[in-house]
């Protein structure tokens, strides 16, 4: 074997391991005996070790050295670098003792959350950002901490880069959220009981219109939806159904199954490699939020799917049309919860975040200050302060678990999904045709084509301009927003 | 840590690596997506290498040296002994050279059986054969090499030992049958169709009252049913359910939790050892038997399921009595398939495989005369000769992949359930209302105290012994059917 051969067969090695702990994770989450967790922990940890000890393998540097040539090979060597050797920057110590804090810290999180005091989490959130900047440090920066910490999940990202994104973005949007407020129905929408089995059936034939490819993955239930990869040949989505919540259901499917084309789309030829995966935590949430807004939530898609709903639910939708389930889906609402956010206030959500983060990593602000920097940012943007913290500064898992620097990701992935969009709408100029007919698979060909094909052999910042033609610009998003409030009520 | 913990680590690392193994082949069996065997293979085959690493460490002849004291720990170095020493025996050459044999003859077999055309599957075969003779030659044998067999599946048994109890039970089932045929109802049972849903719940709640507890277990769809054990807080169970097929499915499912009883019940003092495992494959055969025959195909279970079955189908059952389905679920029939049979011919099945097993690998026969010795001893039990390969000799798989010898354990299952019952019944007198009540987990309990929780630190033959107080009598199993055979028919 020569060295690239070597390399090839450790990363193929590294992988399949991937592929067994995402089996073992899977099934605990969709239907494992309540009474395996400790098993189920034990084997878990051991698939960990094994994977910890490859990927800490001394031989990478020497390895990764090998690599010459241009385009994809380089493409190969800097990810190879990026995963193998970032490693290297972190001391074992560091990392099994991030481990245990972050595993406690989860624990005194859900305490926490549970008895609404964030007394509790208070002690373990210091450990925690105190080691987040420690982290910071070990990896090195330029201009301020923060930035390391983003790198980590977006490749290549800044935080003044994304303040030069937020802060636009936000003027835009507060003043928009509130005309559309007033403006739509104020009764939220309701369908009564829908049976889980039949929505699943709907689901499920909607997948398939769409392209996901059944043979190469499945639908499960769990309570959080989610996506995970098992093999090139195995990627499964999960949703999570109430009877009484139609369009919860509905866009968890539509979202998991933009993350799951993604994953059944990536480049074959780099199977089991670390070009062969995702460009980024950003671009894999364009691809969610692409088919549960910018398709699942358009006018033309409801042209088409209110047809399959009443095929299903003949009665419980007898009185409703397109243009009112456009209107139903897009529903805007100023919530306490970013999980359950809809398309115009997500974001709102996102950067509140982004900016206490940013303050708390650059020793701008204290872990103390933290409920009353959320209660305030809140306020501004909202109007409205959360009345308990398990509506405000406790309502996310991230912080606990020692994941600072995430969430900008979810609003990259929006303005992704619109420049996308953008482009994709120019070169297919009867969009809303394929739409309204169920003819997404000439959409997920473009996707296919210009983004999932190509995996990691692009940045994330270098993929979207190769694929608009223009850096990322926030606009796009807006005007997408203000075209579509148009059309809802002609603002 | 000392020796002792040094061995309960090295255990405690190949049973974690089986019940990965175990989850990534239940998942295979119960839903993976048809694309995915390719990546599948390739998972089970790397933890596979890594079981064979450990179970061919060197290091296992002078730990195992080490075990000293008595009673469970001798069991405990015997086990040992047999599980890790035995692959010494074998040659690693013929070891690699056994799975690519087989792997290829098992391909053959089902081209064969689809084709109905023993040549093809004959010359593969001769050579399998051939490997399972060296293999009795490299484990070394007493008496007749097909000794050496018999003992990779059940400890201890030899085919002499066999002969004495076939022989004697051939001859009294023989005229049993012709009886019991000429008395019963000629119409096969037919409940029309009943959908597989609700039958589904109808065996989640029989499971409930027998003591299979789900919070550590499962019941899923597959082909052929299986169990299998994840985890001791983890053993699955599935089914086959066909919607016009009520007895079979039903079957089915108390036939696995019989299985899943024993495995969730194996005493968890010696979890992931060689002591905490069943005791071999024919008491494991022994346990699903008696609770699908000995129990679920009881007049009392009858009085208990009636009012089950009819609470979920009340339409469909609604002229069936507990004396009409009792009768119905003892239906008996001369088939080709042993799969197929009910308890009364079964064994007769198993009786020509250990009859033409014995005489191939001893060298008595050749591989060629396979189905002629086949169809003439057919003849000779049921009277009739199968009218096509895949009715006879091309039936079962088990040749294919080279397990010899593993035949005798069905018939060793159901004699020593009916030497259980036997005892059981003189311990709890009240047996008959205990179950017509559904009150099964007294039958369970004397189960758990008597086999379940020993593991395996009895042989087989010293289990029995030491559970009814004498040796393994064939007379128990042909007293009890011949009691059932008057209770039915008054014969």
């Amino acid at each position: 074997m020569d060295d690239l051969q070597i390399i090839r067969k450790k990363e193929n090695d590294i992988y399949r391991l991937e592929e067994i702990l995402a089996l073992l994770g899977w099934d605990q989450e969709t239907g494992m005996p309540e009474q395996a967790l400790e098993d189920r922990s034990d084997q878990m940890a051991w698939v960990q070790q094994k994977l910890s000890e490859q990927l800490m393998d001394p031989e990478w540097e020497t390895l990764i050295e090998k690599i010459e040539g241009e385009g994809e090979q380089i493409a190969w060597k800097k990810n190879l670098a990026r995963r193998f050797l970032l490693n290297k920057a972190l001391p074992p110590d560091f990392l099994s003792e991030f481990v245990r804090i972050t595993s406690l810290s989860r624990e005194a999180w859900l305490d926490a959350r549970k008895k609404e005091d964030f007394s509790i989490f208070l002690p373990h959130l210091q450990k925690v950002v105190h080691m987040a900047r420690e982290r910071a440090e070990y990896l090195g920066f330029e201009e301020e901490p923060y930035n390391a910490l983003l790198d980590l999940y977006e490749p290549g990202v800044t935080a003044s880069e994304l303040e030069g994104l937020f802060i636009p973005l936000e003027k835009d949007l507060v003043p928009l959220i509130d005309e559309v407020i007033e403006r739509q129905d104020s009764k939220e929408p309701d369908f009564g009981i829908l049976a889980r089995e039949k929505q699943k059936l709907l689901h499920l034939n909607l997948l398939n219109q769409m392209g996901y490819d059944t043979r190469k993955g499945r639908l499960d239930f769990s309570v959080h939806p989610f996506t995970t990869t098992l093999g090139a040949c195995d990627v499964r989505i999960t949703t999570h159904l109430d009877s009484n919540d139609f369009f919860n259901g509905l866009f968890s499917t539509i979202h998991e199954a933009g993350h799951g084309l993604y994953e059944q789309n990536l480049p074959s030829q780099w199977k089991r490699t670390v070009n062969g995966q995702a460009c980024s935590l950003g671009i894999h949430e364009s691809q969610s939020r692409f088919w549960e807004n910018i398709i699942g939530r358009s006018r033309p898609f409801w042209e088409y799917m209110t047809k399959a709903v009443l095929s299903v639910f003949p009665g419980e939708f007898s009185s409703e049309t397109p243009e009112s389930l456009y209107r139903k889906s897009n529903y805007v609402k100023k919530g306490f919860i970013r999980i359950d956010a809809d398309e115009f206030t997500y974001n709102l959500h996102v950067m509140l975040r982004f900016d206490l983060e940013r303050k708390i990593i650059n020793g701008d602000a204290d872990v103390k200050e933290l409920p009353d920097l959320w209660n305030s940012k809140f306020k501004e943007l909202f109007g409205v302060i959360p009345h308990k913290p398990s509506m405000g500064v406790l309502q996310d898992i991230h912080w606990s678990l020692g994941d600072w620097g995430y969430f900008p990701t979810y609003t990259l992935g929006n303005l992704y999904a619109a420049q996308i969009w953008d482009t994709l709408k120019r070169a297919l100029p009867d969009w809303e045709n394929h739409i309204e007919t169920g003819n997404f698979k000439t959409i997920l060909s473009w996707l296919v084509e210009h983004i999932h094909s190509k995996g990691a052999t692009h940045s994330p910042g270098s993929l979207i301009t190769s694929v608009s033609g223009k850096a990322l610009d926030y606009r796009y998003f807006i005007n997408y927003l203000k075209e579509k409030a148009e059309t809802l009520y002609v603002i």
